[in-house]
């Protein structure tokens, strides 16, 4: 096949909410090639700064967009994906963005090659078979520990095993505060539900105050303690670490290349390494990751805070290694989770497990009425001619 | 004062060209404040992307855009562009370009306090007296040696004791090729310059060949390698730096982050760190990687390979500390560089050295000829609305 458009989508709710909800909007690429194939991708990350990254007049040899870099090539292998990853990395080295945007067209590409040669995805990256996972809703704190017990109970009533509480006022009000937050959310669930909680980078460098909630949320049987620090703080890390805390710690989601993943399991000694496909520069890189932590004995895990075509690429990446069988599930009701997949997403099984699909490519595909729907149409111009106008879906 | 309007300029030359030359186009930014006072910053980016991260559309709380976490805001000293720097930060937290995109702005606004204050930035950033610097001339290896020799002569006929040389075939054709492309540039040169050596990223992962190359390179006596490897590649960095080459290694120039620097530093353990102020964030960020480089013992130089008002504000960062005693200078001929700044830029004092300007803020200001001249007008709809359009300088 040879790529013959990269179709680039915005797509975002009438509001946007002042929340850390990543499910408000998205940006999209589909990729055509031309014996009428497709592939789907999506990117964490803002839309507008992301389609300038495909789009951008060449500044010079290390900045070239990322349409240059790929339309009209061949890409028939999965190699032929990882050779043009790295070509679209090379043109595009010195925009910062580019790990994001790309993210989006890499994971469409192996959505391409998957059903051309019709095989999942798991299986070009060389796995036999599949493991299903764990799936955890993945919820903020209620603003007070009353609010957050009732959120909790929701959750086991849906039947979810496994949850993970984040933001909110964690570490805004008092340690007694965050405690409290800890243990409610720990009552509502019950005994069994393991139970995550997301510190949103709330203590920065402050390797002191993580140390200390963690001491007290160990109370409460926490499967992990996510991003305490900075995700730049890597020296702060390895001090907590140092600290011997009576819980795990859990990183990652903001690694934007693979350096900085392999950095905080390195150095900052993490336990649990969560990679979100959309942002570190789609399959490829992600799949990288995810090697070298089973290499180090750190635990892979998704961060997936988008649709189900976000989620579907994340779960080929580590169905296929059986230690690693947590799944971040976004549960929200918002209609860019499940409603832009097509006729649905990946559903939770009987046994309270996600499967990974087994349809060539990722197994999921888009509802164009969800994207038409929500579309933003972007028009960009430069001296009077247009550079760019949203296509139709 | 308040921060009243940014202004966001994209300039370029009518024509670019595929080379490794950063000075075809650039990003500026002017803060105006109620007072009427205003300060001019530069990023080293592409300009379309880093102006989206300026007025994009929030995504949610991470993804908030610069201007919406700026204006309006109070600016009366160091401590409030410290304090707006972070905020524009944790407001673009999850926009990936949001380094190379504050750079610009970051700048201005260390600009504009020193006007405001009538103090020249490197007070501001605490040093009572600077050093001048060695300004090495930075330009591509020819495409053969003998064309190499004879862009070493004109150099040294122009009067540069330092001067680098890059990129081109460097590590493209041979071992051979290599040495004698290094060969040529110090023959032409002659004895007394110093001669650096830009290997443009080549080797990528590859600390045996970069090694190979630095034997060989030493016979020709240069001041350091650089960039042989990938920037990822920290690893093969110190695996480089284990084999204990003849030559010392740079690196940096890819670093967004502070912590990108401080990882090539304590873990790739490079001997000279190259910040470049316009993409790691403005001069905030540069500082601290200064201090920094200082306490651990790595020579920090700036990179910079833009304007004459970016050379301005690296040189505040480093000149007050006499041991970093290097200085990039773009000696280019693009009227992007020298014809940026008014009425001149940074010039060679007689002793070939480059003096740090002793005036308020950065010391130049920006010809707005130049800025008429080469600005692309930029306009951005979305759903039919105006988002952004170019302002009049």
């Amino acid at each position: 096949m040879k790529i013959e458009a990269i179709d680039l989508f915005y797509v975002a709710l009438p509001e946007i909410k002042r929340a850390a909800d990543g499910t408000q909007d998205s940006f999209l690429v589909r990729v055509r090639a031309d014996n009428g194939m497709y592939g789907w991708g999506e990117a964490d990350a803002s839309p507008l700064a992301s389609l300038a990254v495909y789009v951008a007049p060449m500044s010079h040899s290390n900045i070239i967009n990322i349409n240059e870099a790929l339309l009209g090539e061949k890409v028939d292998s999965p190699d032929d994906v990882r050779r043009l990853r790295a070509k679209a990395g090379a043109y595009g080295l010195d925009f910062e963005q580019i790990d994001h945007a790309v993210a989006a067209v890499d994971i469409a590409l192996w959505d391409l090659v998957g059903k051309y040669l019709n095989e999942p995805v798991y299986r070009l990256l060389g796995y036999k078979k599949t493991y299903p996972k764990l799936p955890y809703a993945s919820v903020l704190f209620g603003d007070t520990p009353a609010e957050t017990r009732k959120i909790a109970r929701g959750l086991k009533d849906r039947g979810f095993s496994a949850a993970k509480f984040g933001w909110g006022p964690m570490g805004k009000v008092s340690l007694e505060n965050d405690v409290a937050l800890v243990a409610a959310a720990r009552e509502g669930l019950g005994q069994h539900p393991e139970l995550m909680i997301d510190c949103g980078v709330v203590w920065g460098q402050d390797d002191g105050a993580a140390y200390e909630r963690a001491v007290r949320f160990a109370d409460s049987r926490i499967t992990w303690m996510e991003e305490p620090l900075h995700p730049d703080a890597v020296d702060a890390y390895r001090r907590l670490k140092d600290r011997k805390p009576p819980v795990r710690i859990a990183a990652g989601e903001g690694c934007d290349f693979y350096r900085s993943a392999d950095d905080l399991m390195m150095n900052g000694g993490i336990d649990f390494v969560q990679i979100d496909v959309g942002r570190i520069g789609g399959i490829t890189v992600t799949d990288q990751v995810c090697r070298r932590a089973d290499q180090l004995g750190v635990t892979f895990v998704n961060h997936t805070f988008k649709s189900h075509l976000q989620l579907a690429a994340s779960i080929h990446v580590h169905a296929g290694i059986e230690k690693f069988r947590y799944l971040e599930y976004p549960a929200g009701d918002s209609p860019l989770i499940l409603g832009l997949t097509s006729p649905t997403g990946l559903p939770v099984n009987r046994k309270g497990l996600v499967d990974c699909p087994d349809k060539p490519g990722l197994g999921v595909d888009v509802n164009l009425d969800t994207v038409r729907r929500y579309q933003r149409k972007v028009r960009i111009e430069i001296d009077g001619k247009l550079l760019f106008a949203s296509p139709d879906p």
